[in-house]
């Protein structure tokens, strides 16, 4: 419907016919939403100069014109309207000129309480360029101006949402419960449009991926196994090619630099500006409207044009999509006050969705300050309404703990002083936790396949408190140096996702030895995550670590699990005494990772360089 | 009086007098204190089982006796007591045993309303025994065990508050206002006495020292001079030869490990226990109630007895000695409820009354939530009461950033990244800061000499917000290795403080270039910091570095100064139009260390290594 009727106005769009509806959005809403306004984007060649008006006594509530006469921003109010459809149309004087059918749809039942992902989950990365090429016939679109080519690193792979929709049997027996996907709207820009930042359609799923139907159809199975899709919103900036980029409805629907080269001046990165109450307002600006690249614009969320258009965005894919949550880029380059409204907003429609900000800081001070909620944001008078963070912190410290000796503040203890911060976050069980995603080094780069490493870090990101992420290879020890090839390494294709490989990492039988060591550890340890409630909500008692042995219990009322990581190089013996107040009355213990059974009443020994997951009986 | 007191006692005190008051503390107090209860700790043998009366019809309001029959703490209610003095009766029958006149003095005016030390002061760290030796005949005392030994690093030198007074000029020349002493109460301890944190009386000057009323003359002398005199007050741990030590009131006076030597068990350090709400309950015992030394057995604050004793020690010297402030040893090592009921009782008597914490922890999140009405605190559930903390995030960092090149976490970037925490802190003048202190390693031990790298700490730290704290002789470039003789090499003499020494630093006409240096430049810093009210109190702008120059204003309605700090090791251009939102339109700036005037209208340059103070007209 939405591509036809572009088509439709293609056809006949030309200077000739003035006011023609070239776009409509949402193109499609639906009754019953919490809150009842709508704002509808009404594009069109001069079409501010010109009558609009609706049929079946639809009221105009308000009407924003702008700079810019190619738009007109009409606000209705959905409850008032009984119709299912209906025109909108442009008229000069008696004449009509052009009409656009609008829909009201109805909702899924139970749509606003739609569960999204929690610490129960698992998430999975991907980046759907590069996981499998389930549809070769899209590789390349006519529309879009980069085509495959895969013998390009930082090219368009064909990896696509069928890929993912063929494989999903995979991530499941993987022990993964969410999937997040980099963002699969249009990305039209010349060249690294696969990474899909770069947004030139946030109404539309790029064609090399498939369609809106696809996206809603791998959402919708994955709902059926229980599992949950997580859509990469991005708020903060759009591609230079964006529809709306090219012809601005105001000038200030970006940031445009004077001095800058066509209006582009690069970050500072500097986001800790955003609550520190001393910054100077200039290192601020240039944080926040600077611009992650020349390609990518940096949009004025204070605008409440542009707050509304992403907020509508934002709830048309939830409901559309019938979406399990949102991974937001690059939060804290956001305007804050405005983005607290956004979240708000969201949530305000749906209390159970969940929205993680990558928080990329480096204090607890300054992520917990970004969740809702905390003390942390409040000492800077702010609030974000934004459930849930990422732990930036424990994704730094975890391989340099790794690599590093025992000292008072390295090895372990470095973990455990980092976890010591906890108490500044509201709800700590809805951060994300995880050692790698795409814009890191992987991991297995930095620990060169030694299993041992993977293990240890694997143990923790899954039986800590919060949301494990993990990231598409992970699982079978894929490499990527982020210092080559500008990001491309890190985001290499998984083996087996095109008919060509010669190698395919899907089918456990086939993988190599190396993949299979990782893959087994991580299927094994995911899966039993699954099941474990108390690792999902409960409690946590860290002992600070001796001889570079960490060992924390997860505990609830009816169940306790110890975790034991040695990172020494030796074997260390675990004094039973000292965990007393966490073993209590437990006489054995099962180590889910090695199977075996003992009793905990005895000191016992764990290798070097190993972890386990003791469920106490 | 009170020493003549416990002379006579001690010449009748043996097994055939029981009952015989031996000490009575507070040895007196004082009327009209918002607070009107008094605990009157009366201590004799067996005293517990005889009878205890007050003349004058003075009402015992609740009496207390304890595990030990040696101890008797009666409540009285001042304000009910309309004498001057009255008499503490031990009876057995109608036999009178023994007496103590008690007296209530008359307090000081404005005792209450008092100033203390504020972000207006610049402390100066004093350790008695090695900064001047006043009074050679107070070097050893018959009563106490360890002598003078100058040739002995850890020793007894014989400096004493005689060498503090005779120095005032000294200390007020440089530009410091207010004098931190570590513990000169009385250490009877057999070696490592010098450093008084193992105090064996609280109510009582080591001899060694001086008297009562010398570190009241002291204090006095301070005062006249519009400085104060800080006393370092320690809750945590006494002396193992304390008296109440060797007879214990109650067996809980103290934290005692059955399976500890002699009840010892060393403090595991690790005070985030205090907040992390997930640490274990060992680890937070351990960290709390393990002690610093053997001989220093670690005090329970939980006992009400104990909490009193310490509440009443601390308002008994504020008043006796005229004190304007404390700093508190190894403050989150105590219980953190008793001690904010600790600091509450003493500024709810005191209101201006400052109290700096010794919160050596490593995140702005832990050392904030110390802080009195912090955010972080109250992600804890805690409000600790305590005015004042020590930035030792800032301590930590600073020696370590001008060692380093710059990068994105290093360099000035580094102190740029702490500095952006401060929003978590609620009172963020009221932090005190430092780059060195008696128990770290001397700043010139770091810098080898170099008068560069001390010049450009020293800016930093008397300009930035906060109470800029210096270590005696740190003006003169001491030097000192915290890994050489236990600590001793840090807490050198200060030369001519003593009659044989053959150097004299105290006159300035004496002092060698290397030390001229030094003191010149801190001279000039401190005093133009003294009448500085936008340093003291002003607001700070902090400018992201570039190229290694930090460039931070601190700024009020009234007048702006503008810090530029070049870490480089090239000399640096300063980019004036950068900095138009605080140069605003300001036309002239006059480097208050170089005395140069210039136009800030036009670029300016600063040479490797060096910092300017620029004041704006």
């Amino acid at each position: 419907m939405y591509q036809k009727f572009i088509y439709t106005v293609s056809l006949f769009a030309s200077s000739l016919f003035f006011s023609q509806i070239q776009k409509v959005e949402p193109a499609f809403w639906w009754k019953g939403m919490k809150n009842p306004e709508l704002q509808i984007l009404v594009y069109g060649k001069n079409i501010a100069n010109d009558q609009i008006e609706f049929s079946d006594g639809v009221q105009i509530k308000d009407i924003q014109k702008v700079e810019n006469p190619n738009y007109v921003f009409v606000t209705v109010n959905t409850n008032e309207i009984n119709v299912p459809k209906f025109n909108i149309s442009i008229k000069k004087g008696k004449k009509n000129i052009s009409t656009y059918t609008y829909e009201l749809k109805q909702r899924q039942s139970n749509s606003a309480a739609r569960e999204s992902f929690t610490s129960k989950d698992v998430m999975y990365l991907i980046m759907p360029d590069r996981f499998a090429n389930g549809d070769e016939k899209n590789d390349s679109s006519p529309q879009l101006t980069e085509k495959a080519n895969r013998s390009l690193p930082g090219g368009r792979h064909g990896g696509d949402l069928r890929g993912i929709i063929n494989n999903l049997d995979y991530i499941q027996n993987l022990g993964a419960t969410a999937v997040w996907l980099t963002p699969v709207n249009e990305d039209n820009e010349k060249v690294y449009s696969y990474h899909g930042y770069a947004q030139t359609d946030l109404y539309k799923i790029d064609a090399r991926y498939g369609t809106n139907e696809e996206y809603r159809e791998l959402s919708q199975k994955l709902n059926k196994r229980n599992m949950k899709l997580v859509m990469d919103y991005v708020t903060n900036h759009w591609g230079v090619s964006h529809w709306m980029i090219k012809d601005l409805p105001t000038k200030d629907w970006i940031h445009w630099f004077e001095d800058g080269e066509n209006g582009f001046k690069r970050s500072n990165y500097k986001t800790t500006t955003q609550f520190d109450t001393n910054a100077s307002d200039i290192d601020k600006k240039i944080a926040l409207d600077g611009w992650f690249d020349t390609t990518m614009p940096d949009i004025n969320q204070k605008n409440p044009l542009v707050l509304k258009y992403l907020t509508q965005n934002a709830i048309w894919w939830i409901e559309y999509a019938e979406l399990g949550g949102f991974r937001v880029d690059t939060y804290p380059y956001n305007d804050k006050e405005a983005m607290a409204k956004w979240a708000k907003a969201i949530t305000d429609e749906y209390p159970n969705f969940n929205i993680v900000g990558e928080t990329w800081l480096n204090t607890a001070g300054h992520i917990s300050a970004w969740q809702k909620n905390s003390k942390t944001g409040e000492a800077a008078n702010y609030n974000s309404y934004l459930p849930s963070v990422m732990d930036f912190m424990l994704y730094g410290d975890l391989p340099r703990a790794l690599k590093e000796k025992e000292g008072w503040d390295s090895g372990m203890n470095r973990i455990y002083n980092t976890l010591s911060s906890d108490f500044l976050y509201p709800d700590i069980n809805n951060v994300m936790v995880f050692f790698e995603n795409h814009d890191t080094e992987r991991w297995n780069e930095i620990f060169n396949d030694d299993p041992k490493a993977y293990q240890l870090g694997l143990t923790l990101i899954a039986t800590v408190r919060g949301i494990p992420q993990i990231y598409y290879g992970s699982e079978v020890g894929m490499r990527g140096d982020k210092n080559k090839g500008g990001d491309a390494d890190i985001r290499r294709d998984f083996p087996g996702g095109w008919k060509s490989d010669k190698q395919n990492a899907f089918n456990p039988s086939m993988q190599t030895s190396m993949q299979k060591e990782f893959y087994q550890f991580t299927q094994k340890l995911l899966n039993w995550r699954k099941g474990k409630e108390v690792i999902h909500t409960g409690k946590t008692k860290n002992f600070f670590p001796q001889n570079d042995v960490f060992v924390y219990f997860r505990y609830n009322e009816k169940e306790s699990v110890m975790v034991v990581l040695n990172n020494s190089d030796a074997e260390q013996a675990v004094d039973v005494k000292h965990f007393a107040e966490s073993l209590k009355t437990f006489t054995k213990g099962k180590d889910i990772l090695s199977d075996k059974e003992f009793s905990i009443r005895e000191n016992f020994k764990i290798p070097a360089k190993t972890s386990m997951v003791v469920e106490l009986k």
